[in-house]
Parts: C-alpha cells; structure tokens; sequence
C-alpha cells in the first residue's frame, strides 16, 4: 500500500455523488467540499451540477488524472463501476457501498466477484461496507460521517473495524481535543487488509501512535507480522471488541474451553508488543499522549498538595502492578530544605495543602534528579492558584523534557484554564489519578517490551511426523503417538477381553489401573470407568467385571479397555499438571501448562504458549508463579523435561494440522520422574 | 447526633472572622453570607463590623440563641472559646482549626484536653482539622472551601476524611452536575464520628444516598454497625483511600500477611452491604443515581443502533461478572416484526445504524416486558437524530418507571443536547459502556446483599477457654491447644533428648516425621528442620542426629524436637489445606482458609470470613471455587468437620484476645479423615 498516493491524493471522484441529502453520495461529497483542496469530480449520469461543481457521466468522461474513486453505488453495481475505474487507471478505490458478505448470501457472492477481479487488476480497494478514509495533513475527508463533525489534527491513526463505532469515536474526540493523524474505515477488508495498513503506517512519519478498534481478523499471521514489527517503532494500541464472546460449539477438552476465545489475541497482543486498552477513554488518553512520552521505569514518583489524593493514587499504583520509587538520602534532605515541616518528604510526597506554584517548582527541580516517571497531583484548595502552578509545572518540563510528566489536576471549573494551558502545550494531562497511572502502565509495559529479542526456541531439532489424525484419539492409541514424540508416559496396553488380562497385567505390574477407552466418557471418574489402586489378579479381575457392566448399561457395545501401571506406587509428594494445546483459527497453536487434575476446573491459571514458543516465554513461565509452585513441588531435572514436552507439543501441533486441540491432563510429577497419565487427542 | 438541630439551625457563629481575605475564618464568613439564609454572628474581639455585619467581642456578648458555633482560631485557644460556647448553651461547634492529633506532640496534647472537656460537656463537635459542613436544603455552606465553587443541589450526602480531596471533589462535582444534600469534612473525629453521622443520615430524608471517602477508622464495630443498619434502608458507597499501604512491621504468619492491611475492611464493607467504588467517577455516577433505580436482576438487555458498541458492552458486561438476557418465542418475534431484516432480535439487539427515534420507541416497549435492566446505547450516525431518541426514551420510561433504562450516548458534541435532556429529567445517562455496567453490578450487588437475613452461626455451643498466651507458640505446645477445642492433629510428642526417643515412637508409630520446635525457624523445609517419612529405629536416631547438629549450626542451644506420625501412612490423593486466622485492629478476628503447602505461597485464592462467621459466609464458601475443590478432593463429613474448624477458630478468636495470628498449615485431607500437622499462635 502506498501511503503516499493514497493519502495525498490531488483528485477524488465520488461515483454516485447524489442530489438527496440523506443519501450517503451526497454526505461525503460535501465533506470533500468542506475538507479537500484538490479536484473534485462528482460522478452522476443523471445531473450536470451537484453542490455546485460540475458532475460528469462517468470516471471515463473525466479524463484527467484521478487518485482517488469514492464508491458509493447501490452493490449490485459496484463491480462494473470498478471495472470503469480501472480502465482509467485509477489507483484506488473506497467502496463505501453496503450489501456484501456482512449480509451473506448474495452479498457474498458479490464480493467473491470483487475478489475475483481484483486478483488480476492493478486497482486496490478499501471496503466494502466501509464509512471511508481521512487524512488531516494534507486535508480530506471521503467518509460519509456528519459533516458538523470536526476531526482535529494530530498524532494518531485509526482504523476501525466498526463503522459507527468510529463515528461516535471521532465526536467524541474532536470534543475531548482528540487529534488524528489518518482514519481508515476498514470494512470487511477484501483487499487492503489491517496488515496492509500497520505495514504501511510503519513509515508514515505523520503517525506517531496507531489505534485499532478491531473484532475480529481474517489473516492472524499477517496482522502479528505486521504489527510486531510496527511496535519496534511506534506505540500500537489496540481496543478488541468481542473478548468474551461465548464459543459457538461445545469445547470437549479442558485446554480448549479454557482458552476460550479470547486467549490468542491476547498472547498474539502481547507478542505484537501492542497496548491493550478496556475502554474507550483509555483509548483517548494514548492516542493523545502516547507518543509525547518514553517511560522506561516501573518505579514512579507521585508529588501532591493534598494527603487523600496521594493516598488514593498510591492504591492505583500498587494495584496495577507499579511501584512507588524511593528516594535516597541527598534527595530526603533536599525535600527537607524545600518545604514546610508538616510536609510529607516521602513518596507520595504531600507538599501540604497551602502549596504555592513556586514550591510545585522548587520540589519538581528536585524530583527530576530521579529521572523517574512523575506523577504530579493537584487538587483546588483556597490557597491554590491553579493556572499559575500549570505554568511552573510547564515551565520545569521544559528544562527536563526528557523527565516524563503526568499532571492531574483534580476538580471541574476552577482546574479548567490550568488543564487547558497544559493540554495546549502537548503536556499529559488528566482529570483522574487511575489515568495518569494506565499511562505509565501501558507504555513502560510497551517500552520494556520493545527492547527484547524473541528467540524462537529450537533446541529439539527432531522432525515430528504428521500422523494424518482424522478422528478423535484417547487412552493408549494416544499414548502410542506421544510416547513416539518423547513424551513419558505410564506404562499401559489395550485389552478387549477377559483373557488379555493376564498378559496385561504382567506387562504393567501391580499396582494397576483399569480404564474404559471410550471417547463416549468425557469425565471417566464420574461414570464409573477407571478402578485405581488394583493390587493383585484377583482385584483385576473383579475390576474389569464391574468396568465390563459399565459399558454395558452405558451402550458400549465393544468396550476397549486400558491397563496402566498406578504411579502412585513411585513415592508421595506428587503434583499432578495439566499439559495441552489448542489451534486458534487465526492465530495457530497455543501450548498450555497448568495445574492438573481437580485444579485443573477450578483454578483458571492456566498458562498459555502462542506457537513458536520463544526463549522470553519460557524465562516468563519459569519465574512465574506456576513456575515457582512447580520448581517447589520437584526436582530441576523433572522441571526442565516437563518444560521440554511443551515444545514437544510445539512442533507436534505443527506437523499434524489436522490436531485442533489435545490434554495430557494429569502429567503426575515426582521428585525424580514424571508420567502422563490420561491421553487425548481431538480433531 | 441530631440532625435537625445541627443541618437546620437559625444562627451561626463565626469565631475566629477574619479581616484578611487569605484566613479561613473570612473564606467561612463569605460563604455564610452568601448561602445563609438566618442570623451570622461574626465573632472577633478587634473589630466592630466584618463584610458587612456587626462583629461581636464573644459569644457571650451576642446575647441571642446560637445554634451552630464555627470555630476557626489558633489550636492553643480553640478549648476556651469551646468552653465560652458551652455555657451560652451552643449545641454545636465545627472546629476548623488544625493544629491537633494530626501533627501529633504537643498537638495531640490539645486534642486529648478538648476530650477531656467534651466527656463532660454537653457541647458536640465535628473536627477539629476539618473543612467544615454544608447543607443544600434548607441552604448554609460553613466550609472554607472557595467561595466561587458551587455546591449543587441533590439527593446524596457525603461524609469526607480528607478535606483536601473535598474540595476537589466538590468542584468536580458541580461541573458534572452532580448535587448534594449534605457534605460533612469529619477531620479528626474527635468527638462525632462516621459511625455517628450514618446513624443519624439513616432517617434523614433528604439523604436518599450516602458516600464516604475514607482513609482509616477509629472504631471499627461501631462503623460497622451503623452502616449495616444504614444500607438497608438507602445506598451507602464508600470510596476508601489507602487499600494498599504495605504494612509497617513484619508479618511472621502466612495468614496475616495474605490478609495485609484492607482485607478486613474489604469484608467489612461487603457485611455492610456498602457499594465499595474504586474511582472518582464512578462514586459519582453512583451519587447521582444510586437513588433513581432498584436493579433485582443480574440479567441486562442491551439495545444498540452500532453493532460494535453492542460488542464493547456486551465484553463489559461478561467480564464483571453479570450476564445477557435470554428473551422468549414470543419476545423474539415481537422484536422480529418491529425490526429490519438485517437487525439482530437476540441480546444485544442490534436496531442497525439507521435506527429512527420511533424504532428505539417500539423496541423498548416490546423489551420492557422483560423487567430487567435495559442499557440503550446510541451512537451518532449519519442518520441519527440525538435529541429525539432522548426524548423517545424518556417517554417509554415515564409509561414505565419501575424498569431501569441505563442510557449511553456515545459521542461528543452531537450527543449533548440529548444527554443534557435525559440527565435533566434525573435518569441516568452514561459517556461509556463500562459506567453501566458498573452500575447495574454496583446496585444489584447492593440489592441481592440488602434483601438477605444475616444469622451468626451457634451450633458449637462449648465455652472457649482463654489460655492466656503471651508469648508465640508453636509445634506441639500450639497442637495441644487446638486439640483442645476440638481440631484433630496428627499424633505428636515432644522429646528433648536421645533417650525419649523410644518412648517416643512407641507413641506415634512409624512411620513418623521429626522436627525442631523453634519459634527462630519459619520456613523449616528449607532450613533442614524436618525430616519425613522415618520407618524405624535407625531412621530415627539418624534422623534426630542430623537435626541436633542442624540445631547447633543454627546456634540453638537447647532444642526442642517434636516427633509427629507421618500422615502420608493414611493414604492418597490428600489435599493440603491452610486454615488460619488474623486479628484486624479495626474489626476483630478474620478466620482464613485455603489451599495448603506449597500452594499457600503462590495461589492468593485464600478466603476470610469476618468473625462472627455468618451461615451466609459458609454457604457462600461451599459455593466457591475453593469449595469445589475441597468437596471433589474429600468425602461430605471430612469436608464438614473442616469447615466446623473454622467456627472453633472463630470462638477462640473471640476468647483469647491476646493471640493476633494463627496458622494450621498444612491441614491434611484424605477422603475418610483430615489432620492439622503444623501449629503455630502468634501473640
């Protein structure tokens, strides 16, 4: 995509620019008018003049250079019109028009012909279904958005998977003195896809931040690819809508319900070194101040003139996960000399109530010295000047731009010139403490993650075998297939009747236990299918009879069983761990380790993997606090194999596609061994 | 407290009125003249005549009927002019002043004086170090708050610790158009506390909701008390500062360093059955609204004309932990013919972005029927008309008022006029998703608590012996104890030499675990001061050998050993469970319960319970997550006698008011019986 002839453009033809105000052609034909300094050409076979320019009978009848051909045609005429467009060599097309696959059916149809064409034409196009693009610098706007709508100039770019969430987001903004840099509508991305536009934004100097409100993707390798890279330079951040969708089909295994939908994107989030915001504010106070400020400290200074302000910004910071910075003695004694004795020197530190604009000043010079994000607090009390302390606090900034200021400056009308004062100086401020502190989370998270490498581990260089699985596998066929990977399991054989028992049992040993191998029990222990703690011939025997009426009365009609050696016998002490992976549609394979058996349900601690696991992620998992439990719970060498196993499953997942998900849930860990115990295996 | 007296008076006095514009006690006159409506007595010897009124040398010279004295002299002269006011018969004084327990020394001095008079006077006061009271109904403001902050109006009261964060609070709150009844800065409480004035605002009807920004308490029961009764009737939000102070001294048991500082008011505000706010904005959307709705139902309906806002909330609303409504046939169809084909009729019911004010009429009516929370979002587009969906929804409301409709107009300038219009007619109305959200969860969390019956839990009957403890005790000295009141331990012995090893052993059987009983040894495993599964004799003697000489090493001189059965010996699948309790300053015991051994540390999923335990409480944690766990890993009677551990805890809690901490862990579970293996009390 070049931005460059996208966004500059010289000429715009609106193709379907209409005389009825309600209508969508006629909406972004006079936002044009308002915004665009370059030639106009309104296209309408029907009119010679519509909001008194010149209308032409087609892109053909132009004939000048056009860049730009905004579409805005009933559907069913869009792929003639483009086919128009393309004859003249116009580079790019916005298809504003609606009717395509976001209504299935014939709409469908309709865009696949798009495609179709597209895949052999020189034309690029942004839509369908799509409100349009902006561009603040140079001017235009070719978005069908309210025309009373202002967009202010400024860092950001946005892209918007939901068009009328972007026309509340860009009211909103211009009222909250929220500048943009480009818009992009996406649409339903036929073509120019949201990676297409990150990869392109990488090198847009006028976008210092970008902001996605993204739902949902049709390429996850090609947005994480993109968007990694993006996040090297520039901040990205990102507001995913549908995080808690609930699966549409029934998730048989626990590694899969428990990643859920969301999982992916969340790891494929952070390995893209992305900012991840809730809410739409959140949103605001990045797009504004995210690039104004390098934060590469989780240690931050707060500074105020009221106790109960610094206590409660104190909670936001401890709750999030920062810390308060301490400061030495050179820095206490200065603090000391500075202000009056009722005075707090300590982090927070509580200048007292009647805080004069100077004594804002003369702290702040000696804060500075720490070189540590400041969080400086104000609230109006009647000795308080506030404009005239936004002009200290402005004015220090400046000999120290380079010290990362957040102001707060608590209170409605009597704050309003000093928070304007700031705002128009590119100065973070806020009205609340929580924001100032959101800030400084996002983008140390962003900046500490930017400096690391990603090392893609590769230690085990066995080429895994695709087992062309196309049917659910459990119990020892499944075994099979992992212990033929290096995975340790628990000794065990498949037996269908009364007289493999013997054999069976001398091969695995007492003591035993006796499961139904049926993928028809889901949560065996319920239903009566595994007899554990099998001591001798005799209590197999009565064991296999009891499982036997089982799957009778259950209507197994050929039950298959397992026998496998009881690893309790192996010592006391054990953990039992769940080991699992999944295949996200967009994003590929997760690995996941957690703890197993009854926690397994209840305690949602699971640590997911996005494949390729990275050397980071496992330094990540082994100070973590799964880590610590299971470094605890047995010896390194025992760690270091079950560690092993997830890359196992790594590269496993990769070979056999047709894998959507499998669990090793428990692998039973001693002290000086390990072996997984229950086998599945999904497709 | 008497509300009528102290929030309706006649007169006032201001002692201390000042001359110069920049003291407190001329900021109080100003607002007094401005906002009082009955008689200023401005008190100050020097002077004939302040802003216009007549000044006079003393209370005593004023010769009329006082109802409220403003006390605002230097702390060395506020006793006697508080004894001048008593004997003219003043019921009230708000002392301004600061200068008292909060500098402490000689301040404190001051403060313990006035109580000393106050024990016997029939004076009452509110401060000293306060920023005064206001009343909006009928209308006096004798704060010294800037005379140019405006105090709206309203149906909410506001009780302050922190008067500094008042004044914000009151500025920010009329430029949000959020009113007040009363506002009361309590300073340092010396005399009317909180506990006093929310069980005076209870049948205060004016006083339809009551906030607190608190940072600390004095006492915490009658806190408690007060504001249990209080919510029953009306909303109580507290906003409490300081949730995360790290505690000053070090914390020797688990228990009481997983229940850190907020813990206890944490539980005490849920057995309150206050609304607990973490933000500024949400105290205020809950101010302005707490009082407007009655929310019975954890189920919402969302109504949206942008799919992609429908998508945010619904994220929000899973996420807190609420749910979507499910509508019937006979709803669906309903909802079927009123919309275009290509709106979605199912929760979140998508009316598509042309939606008219009519449309947003005809599906509320159809969705009122449900009688649930309904959230109406609205984003402007192309089509949208702001103003008149506003008034489309408050006319479907007046038809019925009983069903809460949360509006949310995304946007900014567009929406304004709409927002003005709902907020005007006093519904609420939001900027985002998320402050819905929060309230529904907020005012259905208030109304599900309000309507339950609270029954302290007898059935152990036994009287607790107080054992006096004034030293820590652990190991077998703390397993007698507990034996005592009924928890059963793993078999155990003290020895202190070689020769009882004997009698030792035939006492606990093998095989056993043996350990150095030293209170210097916290983390024993670690330090090599137990030893596990000893079979007999010669493990034994080897056992205590290596750990005489680990106890020489660690300079203990004398040690002492315990020899405890190995309750490994009763068989598998044990669970370790911690119980433990902590006493908090404020509010008495809390009894703890968790997952045990190496879990403890690393898995903060442990539950406290407020003594006294209610049946409530144990209800709630048999539902639990922890509940689950422990009834899946253990029979019914083993479960119940554990939870019967914790009202025995509770009691002995309550009767040994020296012991602040104590800790059973691990606490062993098998399927058929459960032991307590370590022991310690801390004093």
């Amino acid at each position: 995509m070049d931005i460059k002839r996208f966004f500059e453009p010289q000429s715009i033809a609106v193709i379907g620019a209409s005389r009825d105000p309600n209508k969508v052609g006629s909406a972004v034909l006079k936002n044009l008018i308002i915004t665009f300094r370059g030639e106009i050409f309104p296209i309408n076979p029907f009119v010679d003049e519509l909001q008194g320019l010149k209308a032409f009978k087609s892109v053909a009848s132009v004939k000048k250079k056009i860049d730009i051909a905004v579409i805005a045609v009933p559907a069913e005429m869009v792929l003639n019109i483009l086919k128009e467009c393309e004859k003249v060599k116009i580079p790019l097309a916005v298809i504003l028009s609606a009717g395509f696959n976001e209504i299935g059916g014939d709409g469908t149809k309709k865009e696949e012909a798009i495609k179709k064409f597209l895949s052999k034409a020189k034309i690029r196009i942004i839509g369908p279904n799509c409100l349009g693009i902006i561009n603040t610098d140079p001017n235009f706007n070719a978005t069908f958005l309210d025309p009373n709508s202002k967009v202010i100039k400024g860092n950001a770019s946005f892209i918007s998977q939901s068009g009328a969430l972007l026309s509340a987001i860009v009211d909103d903004a211009s009222t909250n003195d929220i500048g943009f840099s480009k818009i992009i509508s996406i649409g339903n991305a036929t073509d120019i896809s949201e990676a297409d536009i990150i990869e392109a934004f990488k090198t847009d100097e006028k976008t210092k931040v970008l902001a996605l409100y993204l739902e949902g993707l049709n390429n996850g390798s090609d947005f994480l690819k993109a968007s990694m890279e993006f996040s090297r330079e520039k901040p990205l951040l990102i507001l995913k809508g549908g995080k808690f969708k609930s699966t549409s089909g029934a998730v048989s295994s626990h590694t899969g319900s428990m990643a859920g939908d969301y999982k992916a994107y969340e790891l494929a989030f952070e390995r893209a070194g992305a900012i991840s915001v809730d809410n739409i504010d959140d949103l605001f106070n990045f797009m504004r101040d995210a690039a104004e400020m390098v934060i590469n400290s989780n240690e931050v200074i707060i500074v105020t003139n009221a106790g109960g302000a610094g206590v409660v910004t104190t909670d936001h910071i401890t709750k999030i996960g920062l810390k308060l910075a301490k400061f030495n003695d050179k820095t206490l004694n200065e603090l000391a000399k500075a202000l009056p004795k009722e005075a707090n020197i300590h982090n927070p530190v509580d200048m007292v109530g009647d805080a004069t604009p100077e004594r804002y000043r003369d702290t702040l010079e000696i804060l500075v010295q720490q070189n540590k994000p400041i969080i400086i607090l104000f609230s109006p009390q009647e000795m308080s000047q506030p404009l005239e302390t936004a002009k200290q606090i402005f004015e220090v900034h400046q000999r120290h731009p380079n010290v990362p200021f957040l102001s707060v400056f608590l209170g409605g009308a009597r704050v309003e010139k000093a928070r304007r004062f700031i705002l128009e100086r590119n100065m973070p401020i806020y009205q609340y403490p929580n924001e100032a502190v959101s800030m400084i989370y996002g983008l140390y998270s962003y900046y500490s993650h930017r400096g690391r490498t990603f090392k893609i581990i590769s230690k085990d260089k066995a080429k895994y075998k695709d087992f062309k699985l196309t049917s659910n596998t459990f119990g020892i066929d499944a075994k099979n297939i992992f212990d033929s990977i290096g995975i340790k399991s628990a000794k065990g054989i498949k037996l269908t009747s009364e007289k493999d028992l013997k054999k069976a049992s001398d091969f695995v040993g007492y003591p035993c236990v006796l499961k139904i191998e049926s993928n028809l029990i889901s949560h065996k222990e319920k239903v009566g299918a595994v007899i554990i703690g099998i001591k001798n011939d005799e209590e197999l025997k009565e064991a296999f009879d009891k499982l036997s009426k089982s799957a009778k009365e259950q209507s197994i009609s050929k039950p298959v069983f397992g026998l496998y050696e009881d690893v309790n016998k192996f010592g006391e002490n054990k953990v039992e761990v769940l080991v699992g992976a999944h295949r996200d549609p967009q994003f590929g394979p997760m690995i996941a380790i957690g703890l197993g058996g009854i926690f397994a349900n209840e305690i949602n601690d699971t640590t997911f993997l996005l494949s390729p696991i990275s050397d980071q992620d496992i330094d990540e998992l082994k100070s973590s606090k799964l880590g610590d439990i299971l470094q605890q719970a047995t010896s390194q060498s025992v760690f270091n194999e079950l560690i092993s196993y997830l890359l196992k499953l790594d590269k496993f997942m990769n070979a056999n596609k047709t894998v959507k998900d499998l669990d090793l849930n428990p692998i039973v860990l001693f002290n000086d061994r390990l072996f997984a115990t229950d086998f599945k295996i999904f497709v």
